[in-house]
């Protein structure tokens, strides 16, 4: 709870109607007000950290880092709780993938076919009945959702290379090497070239839409000098004859009745999104190559984590979709 | 309505319960839609904005430049309509000193003595009956709230060296020399030492709390690399005698009953109230030289501009003081 | 002289020692002090801005702007003076190309054919005897630079997506709507999607290498929050069975002799460059979809500009390669 | 050596034509290229780290942490050795004061009258004949460098205010809580309010100039998201009848003959001096509060840390002051 997903949580629920934030919880900080562990919190003036989360919940949001969420998951799903997890440990449908990309076995292998994957532009309703939620991850929300309408229509090819940029909060809390603000200021670095834990679930997800196999993804996130936000740039082949109409046309149809995605008509600003639950869309038509370049951008901690697990939370307990996120971006 | 202030009470009202934003005005992008002028603001559909504000409102907000505000305000306030004024135009009591800071004379003085200062910590009765409220610069809402306790309770001489810091967002909207990204990023300088016009607004509202006169008040604002917040750091000789037991009860008692002004056990930080309305004072006692220093931050465009106009607004029309901006700092 | 990469320029030349700068020319800023217009230059002491060249110069390097730059080269070339253009306007080779990117015709034809491209790593020898020189651009030279071994050998097929990131002062001097600190920190944009008028440069001097023709080059630029710097993310399909083994030996022996590029063992950092005339290159096999990625980062005002310019110099008058520009990066 | 001032200093010395780096030493990365563990110092090619210093040497530069340094130097210092300490463990003259600000006893209290106060500006024939210098802090030598002319001419009352601020670099290149990006980003805060250890330091070589004695200083120092640079801006009373010409003529004359120190004519932006030796000071006069504004501005990694340790290396060996620091700043 006290990662920056968590506060993050912490910050929307405050203006949720539906839901009052009752417990926050997190080992290290535990006894201290929450206001006085992160004034940014201080409209919650008394509350106090706890130490483990109160057993007789309805719903549980866990901001556990991936790799420790589904242990402490598992109890909770077991126990018939319904469960979002944001971190990666119920994403991947296939527990070899897991085991593969994150270097060792899932701990609770059962419950893969359970988890829904939470982007609700492609699964609102078995969201809304699903017991356990594998909230996307930041960089797969803004990828996926700059794609969905073109493989949804069999636009494109089975390829999509994947060019993303973070804010360097997506690294989270740590202060591990290589995140320090003289280090990162005025710096642009890639990491993980063709190896981040996220491809695959871009490919999973994508391949599920029109009538294609999962796509050959190549995925290479870097990092910007800014604390939120993501932008990715998504480019792949064009099916013959397919025209930039075409295009845009779909991408409008597919979004239309969606709350928290729009199609941009001009390159969209990651700026735009900051603090809001937006997802800016973008098809650009490079007829001279015949490739879609589409972009897609929003704010990595709410979109990209605790806004998109409060909007899969709304879906689940059958409140108003955009309860406690339906706020403009802070801007500039 | 297009600059910086203005977009953000607009973000702000979105959540407003009491207020609904029906028109949003702005000449040089009248007729675009709200959403499209400014991304962040797509919450609002297909609001378009307007040429000219409709005739017959309740209550105006005029986010207009200093120096253009007063002209744009005095047509409503003498056909009876209750004004806010974000500008500095109605803030000195005096004509002789608007136009000695000012440099031209004040379109209409026989306003000056009915505005009211709107700092709700120190003036919520009389704004809430107001015709005119002068909203308080984002520098002197910072200093005042910073020394307001100190000034209260006599605890410090006639003088005061107040030394601000502010993000490049309070230079406003336009892109005039010297406020492009590669000019001011990475680059801390000061400007208008000791001759800026919110040095006047200071001494004039420290010297209405306590038994003293106006204080001598010496003033540097500096631009530091950031888009939101001010940082305002004050020095006052202690009287002889006062203790930092003293300085901390006064400063408690003084904000025990404030919404919005929080003592900080720490030193604050500018970026915990980024989005909010949130003021976090701090004050410390140099011993050795018998010196008070006392800190205020803010976010400049929310209670250093907007934010703290809507909280004015709200105790014109008796709504809660709260109402739409009861929102917790975006952090990070 | 007076744009960014003229300052730059005259920031290198302070410590070379093959040449002198006699004459720094601005219309905008003659008869001021050269370190009085730009501080950062007062090691300049009393050496005034002047308006126009002397014409009887050795050597000329034009800093000003595309579009505008032939027009002044002209004179100078045709007077035999051996002139390097730091804009884009002699970089095409063909007059059709210029008009069909730059949307007017070419002022000087003629001159296209005698026009180095001045990118040391692959044509120094011709530029050592070159009357004219087109220095590269900045996203040109990270991106050929990262390319260029794979092309050279055939590595690759013939199609290459390019996806580049760069700090604000590539934008130059200007504060045009857009690039004003408010509204640049803090965030992602893409800009000419698919349509800058680098990608001709890049898919023309590409198609010089190996034995194929000019590849298809989708080329996407990005600007990102920080004041300098290039990262070029380049795409391309590897040829069967060729190895990552393969490919770093390629790399490393076509840079074995490059005083300022170097290929890197891990993702280079933007920021190792800073101020310095390096480019480092770093090549991964996505071996999953059989994919080169190529990086490339250099400081676009250096290596990317006024430090290329002085490295064409240096080679055209015979002087030593890296004179004047041996400087290690400024870290952090 | 391999903090940040240790790196700085590699870069500077690699264009020095005196000094030769032999050796780096720096225990965690020893056995590593020098080029590999910084990248930006890749111009030293095959030079390995060492574990420890070589015995035999001319002259020690050490940049070891405050409170670490003594014990490495008093070896050197005791076998004769002329020494250059960057970090504060000799910078104090009375052992009494070293004890009650850093909070244990001085490991070597007899060496501390034989250090030199190595500030050019003011000790420059001291420093030539010194064994054992203390090399300034960056803070002092920004504050110091501001108000000498005012002390040296008895312009001034016995009480500073010093408000600096500082880039994130002066707080070392740790990752300790605070120091991440995303925590500082987009944020001021102040922090040892009153109660940093420069501030003896300023008032006891403040002290040293003009005809009174040590004056009450409180300082304040913040930190503001940019990676280099000290502002600081110091208050004083003005002595009665002390006019801005006066002030202006002394400032001038104190600096005539002073490579590093130039009086600006404007405000000073800390960015005109990334990556130089230089220090712009600026006084101002308060005339309604008879207050002196004085500001310093500087690159804390040189001349506040490396680049002035090189500054007293060349006047210690009889070099060319400006020898490898002799740099334009990087703009932008």
């Amino acid at each position: 709870m006290t990662g920056f997903a968590g506060v993050e949580a912490a910050r929307l629920l405050w203006n949720h109607h539906g839901v009052e934030l009752v417990s926050a919880t997190g080992r290290s900080l535990a006894g201290q007000r929450l206001g006085e562990a992160f004034p940014s919190l201080s409209v919650y003036g008394e509350l106090v950290i706890a130490e483990e989360v109160e057993p007789d919940v309805d719903l549980v949001i866990s901001a556990l880092p991936t790799g420790e969420s589904a242990e402490a998951c598992v109890p909770f799903v077991d126990a018939g709780v319904r469960t979002i997890d944001i971190a990666a440990d119920f994403r991947l449908n296939d527990a070899g993938d897991f085991e593969r990309w994150m270097g060792k076995p899932h701990p609770a292998p059962y419950l893969l076919p359970r988890a829904v994957y939470g982007l609700p532009e492609l699964n609102a309703e078995a969201i809304a009945t699903a017991q356990l939620v594998a909230n996307p991850g930041c960089y797969p929300t803004a990828s996926i959702l700059a794609m969905a309408p073109a493989f949804a229509n069999d636009l494109v090819g089975d390829r999509v290379i994947i060019d993303a940029k973070s804010g360097i909060s997506g690294a989270g809390r740590g202060t591990r090497g290589g995140y320090s603000y003289s280090d990162v200021n005025e710096d642009v670095s890639a990491y993980k070239i063709a190896n981040h834990n996220h491809q695959p679930e871009m490919s999973q997800e994508l391949g599920k839409l029109g009538s294609g196999s999962a796509p050959k993804v190549t995925f290479v996130p870097h990092l910007v000098p800014m604390t939120r936000g993501i932008h990715s740039t998504c480019f792949a082949p064009l099916k013959e004859g397919v025209t930039e109409r075409q295009v845009n046309d779909a991408y409008h149809t597919f979004y239309a009745k969606s709350p928290f995605t729009d199609v941009a008509a001009a390159p969209p600003h990651t700026k735009h999104t900051l603090g809001s639950n937006m997802c800016f869309v973008h098809p650009t038509v490079d007829e001279r190559n015949g490739i879609l370049v589409a972009i897609g951008v929003l704010d990595n901690l709410v979109k990209g984590a605790a806004g998109q697990a409060i909007e899969n939370m709304n879906l689940m307990l059958g409140l108003s979709q955009n309860e406690g996120i339906d706020l403009a971006a802070v801007y500039p």
